[in-house]
C-alpha cells in the first residue's frame, strides 16, 4: 500500500468545503471532544477533521477528496467498538456516519428494513417491535452502537445461536470505496449468484475496504412464545451435557444459553441490589433461553421436561424457571448488567474469545491453572455465549499483559479465536497472526490494496500500514 | 489484469512432471473426452493437458508451476454447471478436482462433515444421513455435482428456504490462490471476528479467485417429522397468499414451496407415465414440504389445518396430503422429474432468475405477455422455488436469443437476479451489467487482480478477462 506524503490539509479543506455543506465538515474548536471518546478510556488523538455527511453523495464526495489528497481517516459509529478501530490515530481525519440516521418503517411482505449507517441498533430493534417482528441481533450498546459498526464488525451478541451473526441479518449494503465509487447492493434477493458476493467480504472488514451507508436488514417474526430458565450447575462439563440435551429437545428453539461464573453471578446481583434468583451454591449459573414462532404449549413444555430431567439426573443442582415476564426480565437484567458490574472493577483484563465448544471444559480448566501460575491473585469473572463456544473470559490480575498475552496464546493452541465478537481494531493486532497465517494475512492485505490503494480507509487496522 | 504471452508449455510440462506424481498429470490421446463435456453439449475446446491433484499439496504445486508460466486453466467438478464456467477455452489447461474425493465421518458434537473438493454431493448427504443427520442443500445433480463446484457456484435448490443457500452450509474452508498459497480457514467457530471472512468471499466466485479443496460443512439434525403435500391453485397470486398463511401458520418448519405450471405438470406426469396426482385443472400447481425438528402431531397438524382453511377459501382447488412415505416421495419424485423431463423437449429456452417475492405474479404475468408478443408460439414450462422469488424459467421457442434477452431485461427492471443459481459462468456474461453496476464490475475485476495477478484462474468468467 503506498503510504503517501503529508497531505496538503488546507486544500482539501478548500475541496471540501465545496462539495459538503457547512454541517458536514468540522474544524478547529468545532471538533468536538466526543470524536475522541473511547469506552476503555485509552488515548485516541485529535482528528485533523471531522466529516459528518448526511447523505451517501456527501459520503462519496468526501471519500473521493480524501483520496486524491492521501488523507487517511477513521470511520466512526457509535464509538462503542471493544478494539478500538474507531479510535483516532494521530493525522487522522474524522468521518462520523451520526448524520446518517434515517430508518425506513419495516417491509411486512419481506420482513425487511432499510437504515442508514449512523442508525442506532436500538432503534432497529424499536422499528422492528411496532410491526410486530424482532431484530435477530442484541448486544449491550444497543442504544449507541450504530448499524454501520454492526456491520463493519459482524456484532454477534445473546442469540446467535438461534437467528445468526450480524451477517445473517444483511439482505443487502449500499457501500462507498476510497475513490467515491458507491456500490449498492441492495435488491434483498434470497438468491442471487450474479457475481461475487461484495458484501460479504464488507461485513466484519472493520471499515478497511469500504464505508457502509445503508443496510436492507432481515427481519423475523415475533416469538409467539419465549420463557427463560437460570440453573446452578456442578461444572462447565454439565453445562455442555444440559445444552446437548436443550439441542435435542428443543432444537433450533434454543435462542439463548449464557453462562456466567459464580464471581460474576454473585457480583452482578450484589451490584443490582438483588438476592440472587438462585441461593444454591454452583461454580457455574447459566441463563436458557427459548422462542417459538407457534403458540401453544409444545414448546415450554419441552423445555421444562428437559431441565426437570437434568435436575433429576444431577446435571443441575437447582433451577428457577421464568413464571412470569417480570421474571423473564429480571432474569436476563441480572446477565445484561455483567458489563456495568465490570466497569467498577479494577485491573479487569478480558479476552472476547471463543473455542470449539466440545473443548471449552477442558479450555477453561487448563487456561485458569495455567493463569493462575503467572498470577496467583488472579480472580475470574467469566461469562459469555457457551452454546457458540464464546466466552467474555475476563479476569482481575496485576499482570494484566503478560497474562492476556498467555490467554491469546493457549486460545489459539486450542483452535479458537482470539477475536470472536469484537474484531482486531488496533487492541489485537499483536495477536493476529496467533489466529491467521502469514498466506492469509498476505490475501487480506492485497485485497486491501485492491480497494483501497492509496491505504485512506481505517489504516493499520487489522493489520499493519 | 495482464494478458500474457503464449507459455511455453513444454518447459510447463517438464516442471509438472517433475511435482505432480504420474496420476496428476495427463496429456495428449491420455485426456480422456470427459474433460469437453457439458449438460447442454455447448463446444467445450481440447484441453492442452489435465492436471488432477490427489491432494492440497499437488493442488499447490500445480497452480504455482501454471501461474510462474502464466498457463491459463479451468478447475472441473462434476461439469454439471449450467451456466458454462467448467467448458474449456481455447489454451487452457483443466484442473481436475476428481482425484480429491476423501470425505471423514461426521462429527456429531460439532455437526460438521470434512469433504474434499471432488466429493459428489450425494456422498455428504448419505454420510450426514446415517450419522442421523442431513446436510441442508440438495440439487438435482447431487450424484454428480461435486462439493467444490457446489461452492464455487453457492448451490441453491428447493431447501433454501428452511436452510439457507450453500454459502450458510459453509463452516470452513481450505483454498489454494493462483500462486500456489495455502489458506485454510478451517477452524469451522461459530463466532471468529479475526481479520476478513476470505470464505465468504470465495463462496460463489466461480473459480476465479482461488480452488477450492476442502470444506467442513455443516449439518441438521434430522427432522422428526416431514410431510408434504400437492395443490392446484387458481392463479399465482393465490400461491402467494398460500405461501403467507403457512408462513404465518408453520413459520420455518416450511421447508419447500415449488411452483409448477400446469403445462410441466402434467407434461412431466406423462413423461414417468403416471397419472398426475391431482387431475383438477389448474394453471398452477404447487408442492409444499415441511418439517419439523420435534416430533409430534402439533406440526402436520398446523400444516393440514392451513391447507384445509386454503381449500375452504379459495385459495386452492385442490389439494393432496402425503400420507404415506410413499406418497411422499411419489409427489417429490414429480418435482425432481422436470429437468429430466425437458431434456427431451427441443426449442427449450432457460432462464435461472429471480425477482423479490412480493412482484412475481406481476412478473410472471408481464414476463409471458411480453413474451408472447416476440414469439406467439411460446409454450411456457416455467417451475421453481417459490419462496425464494426463483423459477426456473423455461420455454419453448423458436427466437430462442431475442426471447431470452428480452426475459433479461424484464427480470432486471422488476430488481431481480439474471443468474439466481447457476452463476455468470461464460453464457450469462453478456447480462452482467444488467445486475451490477460498472462500479461494482470494476471492484471485482480489482479483487480478481489482487489474487490472481497473471489471470490463470477460469479466466473470462464472470466478467471480460
Amino acid at each position: 500500500m503506498a503510504k503517501p506524503q503529508d497531505p496538503d490539509v488546507l486544500a482539501l479543506l478548500d475541496r471540501l468545503g465545496r462539495v459538503l455543506p457547512p454541517a458536514a465538515l468540522l474544524t478547529g474548536d468545532a471538533v468536538a471532544p466526543r470524536y475522541q471518546e473511547d469506552r476503555r478510556d485509552r488515548f485516541s488523538a485529535p482528528p485533523r477533521f471531522v466529516m459528518r455527511p448526511g447523505s451517501t453523495a456527501e459520503v462519496a464526495a468526501a471519500l473521493a477528496a480524501c483520496n486524491a489528497f492521501g488523507q487517511p481517516l477513521v470511520v466512526q459509529g457509535g464509538r462503542t467498538g471493544l478494539s478500538g478501530a474507531h479510535r483516532v490515530r494521530p493525522g487522522e481525519a474524522v468521518l462520523s456516519t451520526e448524520r446518517l440516521t434515517e430508518l425506513a418503517a419495516p417491509d411486512p411482505d419481506s420482513r425487511t428494513i432499510l437504515a442508514d449507517a449512523g442508525v442506532p441498533l436500538q432503534r432497529v430493534q424499536e422499528a422492528a417491535d411496532q410491526a410486530g417482528l424482532i431484530f435477530g441481533v442484541d448486544i449491550g450498546a444497543r442504544g449507541t452502537a450504530t448499524i454501520g459498526g454492526n456491520i463493519a464488525t459482524n456484532a454477534g451478541g445473546i442469540r446467535v445461536l438461534r437467528y445468526g451473526m450480524f451477517r445473517a441479518q444483511v439482505a443487502g449494503l449500499e457501500a462507498v470505496l476510497a475513490d467515491g465509487s458507491v456500490l449498492a447492493c441492495m435488491r434483498g434477493l434470497d438468491k442471487d449468484n450474479s457475481g461475487y458476493d461484495l458484501n460479504q467480504l464488507f461485513i466484519g472488514s472493520e471499515g478497511t475496504l469500504a464505508v457502509v451507508t445503508r443496510a436492507l436488514l432481515r427481519l423475523h417474526p415475533r416469538p409467539a412464545v419465549e420463557t427463560n430458565a437460570l440453573l446452578a450447575l456442578p461444572s462447565v462439563e454439565a453445562a455442555l451435557d444440559l445444552l446437548w440435551r436443550l439441542r435435542k429437545s428443543v432444537g433450533g428453539m434454543l435462542s439463548a444459553y449464557e453462562i456466567m461464573l459464580d464471581t460474576i453471578y454473585r457480583g452482578v446481583a450484589g451490584h443490582l441490589g438483588m438476592a440472587p434468583p438462585l441461593a444454591t451454591p454452583a461454580p457455574i449459573y447459566v441463563l436458557a433461553e427459548i422462542q417459538s414462532e407457534t403458540a401453544g404449549e409444545a414448546a415450554p413444555a419441552a423445555f421444562m421436561d428437559c431441565l426437570a430431567a437434568a435436575l433429576e439426573d444431577g446435571v443441575a443442582l437447582d433451577a428457577v424457571i421464568a413464571q412470569s415476564q417480570r421474571e423473564f426480565l429480571t432474569l436476563w437484567e441480572l446477565r445484561d448488567a455483567c458489563a456495568d458490574y465490570l466497569r467498577g472493577q479494577d485491573n479487569i483484563a478480558n479476552g472476547d474469545i471463543s473455542v470449539p465448544v466440545p473443548r471449552i471444559a477442558e479450555f477453561l480448566n487448563e487456561s485458569r491453572r495455567v493463569l493462575a501460575q503467572i498470577d496467583p491473585a488472579a480472580r475470574f469473572l467469566i461469562f459469555g455465549h457457551l452454546a457458540d463456544g464464546n466466552l467474555h473470559y475476563v479476569f482481575q490480575t496485576g499482570c494484566k499483559d503478560r497474562a492476556v498475552d498467555c490467554l491469546m496464546r493457549l486460545v489459539a493452541a486450542y483452535g479458537g479465536s482470539i477475536s470472536a465478537e469484537h474484531g482486531i481494531g488496533i487492541d489485537k493486532k499483536p495477536w493476529l497472526p496467533l489466529a491467521r497465517s502469514p498466506a492469509e494475512i498476505a490475501a487480506m492485505q492485497a485485497l486491501k490494496g485492491a480497494l483501497d490503494p492509496r491505504g485512506i480507509l481505517n489504516r493499520g487496522r487489522i493489520f499493519a500500514d
